[in-house]
């Protein structure tokens, strides 16, 4: 197949938070496109039903290295998708792919976007985050844990809604009560805070709380769980279970 | 119609960032199934092709409350969907709908999550917003410029990479040189910036530079941009016209 292709292509494709569902048009063109689909299990086995023909590369979650490397080799000839759960960019393979493909100037490249693990969470809960908002991952495998601090401290002191990806890994499960303790000293006890656990997958679990409490829901909270604090304005909707972060309205208008 | 169902439901639509291809499954689905679309001009002429049979009902870009009042009446015995641009809850319709909403309380309300326009204007960029990023809207509207001004301030004093939303309006034409002088007393001159017009759509315009060099670009900019701001890793590979922000791996790995 290879032989009859001048110039192969890549496409780097966020498929979306977890249910096929989630998917793009966009995204799904590319993968029936491919030649090659190369991700991790759990990805691949969310977009199982859509892959016909293209030969699928599986590797395990910690060999990004690896699997981007293979996929911008065999993209010289070969249609290829890398898949990344969520978006392509946010907390997501493009980074990897592009610092190996830097080094290949003659590949062809396509990043298609995909709905985020932060824009389920955010749905899921109701309106959390129609407001300014900064994300911060809390795995200090990549990034050291004074920058972490750094950014957990200056979002919640300039009253973002913060998004908190990888609450806990395996090997450093107090980073979350750590995270939780900084953004208490800058917001209120009863500050809305939502746990999205497997958002639109199988296990799903949604809880709207407060930064007070949720220490409380400490066990519910693995590295498959968003959770979403809420700015000064936010206020909890507690017989929906939903959070709602007015978008400043109540400024200009009566309701 | 209406006397046929006991009740109605209200979706709010994420349509996503432009073109139609980047529309999830679940927003088309939840655009065929409603009596009723509700949105402005620009959003319901992106979806006009997906509409079938649903009663539009097309509303100014200012008119969001009463746009927001309407859907809410007319899902007491009707599906409706009220759409938003991008995804429902970043600077979209579901904080507006479910302030109203919750005068409501008997409504069924589903969020559904679409593709931002800032992970539209990543991808076009290349990976620029793989790492922790903050996002911030230059519309002193609904948020009091001392407060935008701050959210600039710890954004850039952090790290993070910034996604600036509405960088200009018709009425504040000034926001984003004011935006851009704030960040640069944090970050060298050197640092990539890209500024990404009418993501796919007519007119898309993509810009890979330095926040040293951006106001040359200055007329390029209106309300239909995105402006990403790379962090103190981030780079330009200039040839391609796109920017890499590293997630760290050049900590860990060697290429």
């Amino acid at each position: 197949m290879s032989q009859s292709r001048l110039q192969g292509k890549l496409y780097i494709v966020g498929i979306g938070p977890g249910s096929i569902e989630h998917l793009t048009k966009k995204a799904k063109d590319a993968l029936l496109e491919s030649e090659y689909v190369i991700g991790n299990g759990t990805y691949l086995d969310q977009i199982a039903d859509v892959i016909k023909n293209a030969k699928i590369i599986r590797s395990g979650m910690g060999g990004e290295v690896e699997r981007a490397r293979r996929a911008v080799f065999l993209s010289r000839d070969h249609v290829v998708s890398i898949i990344s759960g969520g978006d392509a960019n946010v907390y997501g393979m493009a980074g990897i792919v592009f610092e190996v493909a830097e080094k290949e100037s003659d590949i062809e490249i396509e990043v298609i976007p995909g709905v985020t693990a932060l824009s389920a969470a955010a749905s899921l809960l109701g309106a959390p985050v129609v407001s300014d908002f900064a994300a911060v991952s809390l795995s200090d495998l990549l990034t050291p844990i004074d920058l972490i601090e750094r950014r957990l401290k200056s979002a919640a002191q300039a009253d973002f809604v913060i998004a908190i990806y990888n609450p806990k890994s395996k090997s450093r499960r107090q980073n979350f009560g750590w995270a939780i303790e900084i953004i208490r000293e800058y917001r209120s006890e009863d500050t809305p805070a939502g746990i999205v656990k497997n958002a639109t997958r199988e296990g799903e679990t949604v809880i709207a709380t407060t930064i007070g409490k949720i220490m409380e829901y400490n066990d519910v909270v693995d590295m498959s769980t968003i959770v979403l604090i809420g700015n000064s304005e936010s206020r909890l909707w507690d017989s929906r279970n939903r959070i709602i972060t007015p978008r400043g309205y109540q400024r200009k208008y009566e309701y």
